[in-house]
């Protein structure tokens, strides 16, 4: 005698099977918002006020993971310095400057005290060196991987704030420094551009920009989406860190430069003011924002996704 | 041949031979501050702002960890209503209101898209229930348990601010509802005590405040602490909930409920309209704050301490 047939099962699918861009759209359909939520999920920050104010907050969190963005055998005094720089680098990419932060930190009841405090104490140096006052936080057992969640604050002069969201087909399209190679340590010791975002808002009118931390390959057509334009580069003027290759700078993520996009205009004026003003890191020309019809024929690499199966 | 005598070696100090508070007092030294933080680390939350304005910004993180906070068979839509509504409870405690939420998710790829949808779900529903706006936040991959952190902003009259460290010797100690047996689920689906704290504020001056999260024990001698005080409760006047001993009223946490002082002068006339305002919800005085010379001679049960060896 057979056995009745059962139709498929189908697993459940999991977060590795959507990724991440994928989730965070569905997740974010029909949030509760208020009239003050003048930018909600989806660009660097949050942007909070009134539309005629002339200053707006910004809010952002952002979570480093044992395992994930840092190894359990790397300095904690470099692992908090990065905690906090990753979000100081998402205010400077609207525009901003930071404020206040929060710590949450779970660990494991073992974690020796000591590493504990290296971590604030690299926490406490980024905040001194970016001016942002720690304002309190919490901590908590963690049964897992030690677990370090920033909430930061910031203000953004309105007529300063940039969005992804602004860039135009034919806007050309640049990113600061030079990107990949970012697991070699750059991850733990990189700089946010605060001051160079500050100095690019107060003298030129960038219409979108971001901060790389998923690598261009999976950041820009996050912008150029925002921006509802397509995009093209040009791969051989990506600037590379020395050593990398093109799919490196493209994919490896946690370059924590700026991206951003000007209308042609602008472009020679700025040029010779970046040279000027930041003589030691370059500013790269690769490419520029399309009609949203237009498209590439040749596969990019992807940047990286939180959840994709590896 | 003996072998030469080694030094005793000393394990480096954890997490758990330290405790919480020892260890929150340590990392909470010398943090970087700035003219706008008017209360830092130590508090239910940071007040931000200026001393003369009218109305002060509220900052707080709380985070909940799969096998800590709650299982990882439980209800995802309860936990989602838990991790906001804890974070309410905070705001609630200095006399605030709660604004907007930013929500920062670590979980593994594996996990099923649907638990997370239901984490959402339960998250929205606190945030319309208490007029919460979700303006973002942040998703992970977690190598480990499942973590949930919120970062909460909110606001309070500057008339209505109440801290924990303003109880003075004499101060009758009040909390509200019923205290122990969390774990039987209340934890899961309690009810910050929003709208009670801002009508005792606005009707009444408690001299200091806080929720209970980490059970009385450990709590009240927080507030006490922070209060210059020592404090005396009558145990046997604590309300319990259906089936708990006092101790486990004492040391569960995760009641959610109000503690706070208020001056004797005041108790009468709060005592009979509260009874009016709240008739289902008890407010029972449990003892008074002390002259901090002064000392209990019992020992009492400790609440709970994150990171304690059990």
């Amino acid at each position: 005698m057979k056995s009745p047939r059962r139709a498929p099962q189908t697993a459940p699918a999991s977060l590795a099977d959507w990724g991440e861009d994928r989730l965070v759209a569905a997740l974010t359909q029909g949030l509760p918002l208020d009239a003050q939520v003048l930018v909600g999920a989806g660009d660097d920050c949050a942007v909070i006020g009134r539309p005629r104010d002339q200053r707006w907050q910004l809010l952002k969190t952002d979570a480093v993971v044992e395992g994930v963005h840092f190894l359990a055998a790397e300095d904690p005094q470099r692992v908090g310095w990065k905690a906090l720089c990753r979000a100081i680098s998402d205010i400077a990419a609207m525009g901003g400057t930071p404020a206040h932060a929060l710590i949450t930190l779970a660990a494991p009841a073992t974690t020796p005290v000591a590493r504990v405090q290296a971590l604030y104490a690299g926490l406490c140096k980024a905040a001194r060196k970016y001016g942002v006052a720690i304002a309190g936080g919490e901590t908590s057992r963690s049964p897992g991987p030690l677990f370090l969640s920033i909430a930061l604050t910031g203000w953004v002069e309105r007529k300063h704030c940039v969005l992804r969201s602004g860039g135009r087909p034919g806007d050309y399209l640049y990113v600061t420094g030079r990107l990949g190679g970012s697991l070699a340590g750059k991850h733990l010791d990189f700089h946010p551009r605060l001051d160079e975002a500050r100095w690019l808002v107060s003298h030129f009118k960038p219409r979108a920009m971001m901060d790389l931390s998923d690598g261009l390959a999976a950041d820009l057509p996050r912008l150029a989406a925002a921006s509802r334009c397509s995009h093209v580069i040009q791969e051989d003027r990506i600037p590379l860190n020395p050593g990398c290759t093109t799919a490196q700078a493209m994919a490896d993520g946690e370059d924590f430069e700026l991206l951003f996009a000007l209308a042609p205009r602008s472009a020679t004026a700025l040029e010779a003011a970046w040279k000027k003003r930041f003589p030691r890191l370059p500013l790269t020309r690769i490419g520029h924002l399309l009609h949203p019809s237009s498209f590439t024929l040749h596969p990019s690499p992807r940047g990286y996704d939180h959840f994709a199966q590896r």
